[in-house]
């Protein structure tokens, strides 16, 4: 795969959707990523495939609620200070930068970080989508640790935290970005390209790409919510997918609190039916139902486009009287193992109900 | 100085006294630097100007809530691994190890943590008694910073803090304490052998060893507070003193909040006088006023002890009923200085009222 500087509105659009309401707005990510490739020339994005065994791969994200990252951007000072901290404690210099998350802003984080450290950029994330915790990527749910994890503020106020297990360094280092004012930069799970090979959800890069392309050309031809389904479904992760929802939100409820940014909203259906559907989120959308009938859960994405565009919607990006479409996508395989759902499956969200694949729930 | 396995229980006395109700109950502390000692040998203490200019000094204390302190206790492991992270942060290896307040526990976590690594133990502090925030040592007025700062808790989860500035180490480092528990092992403030003598409080560790042991021979003689007062007046830095109030405590209200142990205590006359005299703490004593007259402002030192024997007495040791003498204190010279009452005098803990000395409230 090869970016260009005109493929970010693309790729932005795309991770916007992959975000599944969560991961921040990438917009200002986009426009920082633009702004650094300007500056340092765009990073070379290698195939996994092609990473070295051996190679030191070390990830770079936002972390903190959406509603803040959206005020705050990243400076860049932070990202190299996090991954320079990273190299001082693991003593190891990075080869490869990866997105940990596909999702929102943390698409774009990655290639401004590998941008400014002139690193070549890995096709391939920890989840092929957005979560709003550490513990929540495919390396942690095959044993690869997220610590040291290195934690930076924009006043370069920094640590590096050091737990035993992945929920413990989620909450220090949740406890650390409250504090700095939940708009951090973090380096976690520094890895090998062994790690990344085994457990990374491959080419999500791409994948992100050609769905804001889907989005885009399916607008010149007038039809982009089909354009984009159409796309999904010659995918080799997102080929269950379908519109489970169209209607207009009624109520929207959401607050800050603990760290993220918590609520759900009410759709009504447009088609005088009479059908509602509700939508939970922490940070990303985690269950769509239809009056009782559940027909989406998490990890499967939901993701909510405004049903004339297709523009993705995040959570903080929900208001009352928007016409939606609510769309439901099959996550990775890997993303589906019973090791997987133990990490980030309903229950993992206090949802009272087993996970069940949308092509289950919805006879695809 | 030299100290023996016999003066623990002498200098844990000593310490609780100068810990001005806070620090920590001691006796836990005494208890594991006597099995430290009885393992890994007594260390050698060293006068603060034996030390060379450039020798590499770390401190150890317990950072928390003293209510949660008492509950837990160092396993030393953490110890250990404080000054390893440290280390290993610093590229330093310590050649001595320091007290960074000398009240309470924390007078015995550094005994435990230099006999734990072989190294010997200075004779100063940064205080001279004991304080709640970490800005508020004379290391951090005279420029010394906190960062590095390395905090361990007791299942060995760990960060390495760097921030620019105190008040912003305190604050991040509060913030992973609170996480952890409260009950935490930090080294702050890695400095050379020219710091300590230059802004270190010196010989305080003799200074707390000799008051326990003025108070249990005034126990032997039958006025241990006459005993602690009179030797009191031949220190350097403890000669103003005086009892300022003898009563029975008759109200008490503490919460442990914000990671600090807050609150006050309502102190009634035994002579039938009717006065009063009410004290405020924030893990240590901060005021105490008799009727509407301040008799004594932090950074002078506030102790409690029992009225009969002068046992020290904690703030969370208060309780209703108890008869005690409060006893004023002169703090040392370097805690008086116009800088050092910006970092830790009234105004820091947020008392309206200028610092005056308790030999100018008391006419001493």
């Amino acid at each position: 795969m090869k970016l260009q500087v005109t493929d970010m509105e693309d790729l932005a659009r795309g991770a916007a959707f992959l975000g599944t309401g969560g991961g921040g707005d990438p917009y200002i990510g986009r426009l920082l990523a633009q702004a650094a490739i300007g500056e340092f020339g765009m990073p070379e994005v290698v195939e996994p495939e092609d990473v070295p065994d051996d190679a030191t791969v070390f990830t770079a994200a936002m972390l903190g609620a959406p509603t803040v990252l959206i005020e705050k951007a990243a400076n860049g000072e932070d990202i190299d200070l996090a991954l320079k901290r990273l190299s001082q404690r693991t003593g190891k210099t990075p080869d490869y930068i990866m997105p940990i998350e596909i999702g929102g802003l943390n698409s774009m984080i990655p290639i401004l970080a590998a941008a400014r450290a002139g690193l070549p950029l890995i096709n391939a994330d920890g989840m092929g989508r957005a979560f709003p915790e550490i513990q929540m990527v495919t390396f942690n749910v095959y044993g690869i640790e997220p610590c040291p994890a290195a934690i930076v503020d924009e006043h370069l106020n920094s640590a590096i935290i050091e737990a035993n297990g992945a929920k413990q360094a989620e909450d220090l280092v949740r406890a650390v970005a409250i504090q700095m004012g939940l708009s951090t930069l973090v380096s976690v799970y520094p890895m090998t390209g062994k790690d990344v090979k085994a457990y990374g959800v491959h080419r999500t890069l791409t994948l992100a790409l050609e769905i804001g392309r889907a989005i885009r050309t399916g607008r010149e031809s007038g039809d982009p919510v089909a354009s984009l389904l159409s796309y999904l479904r010659t995918t080799e992760y997102y080929n269950k997918c379908a519109v489970l929802f169209d209607g207009k939100i009624t109520d929207i409820r959401r607050e800050t609190t603990r760290g993220f940014a918590i609520g759900h909203c009410d759709v009504e259906a447009l088609d005088g039916s009479g059908e509602t559907m509700n939508i939970l989120f922490q940070n990303e959308f985690l269950i769509a139902k239809k009056g009782d009938k559940t027909m989406t859960l998490v990890p499967d994405l939901i993701c909510v486009v405004d049903r004339e565009t297709a523009e993705p919607i995040t959570t903080e990006g929900l208001k009352y009287g928007q016409r939606i479409k609510v769309i439901g996508v099959s996550a990775a395989a890997i993303m589906r193992t019973p090791e997987s759902l133990d990490v980030f499956g309903p229950q993992a969200f206090g949802i009272d109900e087993p996970f069940t694949t949308i092509e289950d729930l919805n006879n695809l």
